[in-house]
C-alpha cells in the first residue's frame, strides 16, 4: 500500500514561504491571490497490505517523525 | 476556490530527502518501509469563482513558479 502523508502548519501559525509564495505570485502578475499556505507531502511505499494497519502506521509515522505537533497537523490518505 | 498544487519530483529523479527519511523510520523500528518520496503542497486561495478558471489559474502558477518542470511534476486539486 502507499500511504501519503500531508504535512501543512496549523491555523494561525504564521508561514513566512507561503507568504512569499503568494508574493511572488502577485508579482508574476497574478490576480485575486489570497492566502498561500506551503506544506509538505511524503508518499510511502509501505509492505502492509491491510488499508487500517497501513493507516495506523502512517498516522504513527507522523505523529513520531513527519510532523512537528506543536504548529503542524497533518492528514493521512491510503491508496492500494 | 482553493487551488492544492502538490509537486512531486519525477520518476527516476533522486530524491534524496524521501530516502532520508526513509532511513530515519526504518531506523527509528518501522517494519516494511519501501521508497519514499517527499514533496510540496502548496494551497492558495483564489478570488476566483469559477472552478475551470480557477485550476487553469493554478496550473498556470505551477507552471510558471511553484514547479520546476524539468524534474518536477505538480498536480491540482481545486476545492469550494
Amino acid at each position: 500500500m502507499k500511504a501519503v502523508v500531508t504535512v501543512m502548519l496549523k491555523d494561525g501559525v504564521l508561514d513566512p514561504q507561503g507568504r512569499a509564495i503568494g508574493h511572488a505570485l502577485t508579482n508574476l502578475g497574478f490576480a485575486g491571490v489570497g492566502e498561500v499556505r506551503a506544506g509538505k507531502v511524503i508518499e510511502i511505499t509501505l509492505d502492509e497490505t491491510d488499508p487500517a494497519a497501513a493507516r495506523a502506521t502512517a498516522e504513527a509515522m507522523a505523529a513520531k517523525l513527519l510532523a512537528n505537533p506543536v504548529i503542524e497537523s497533518f492528514a493521512v490518505e491510503i491508496k492500494p
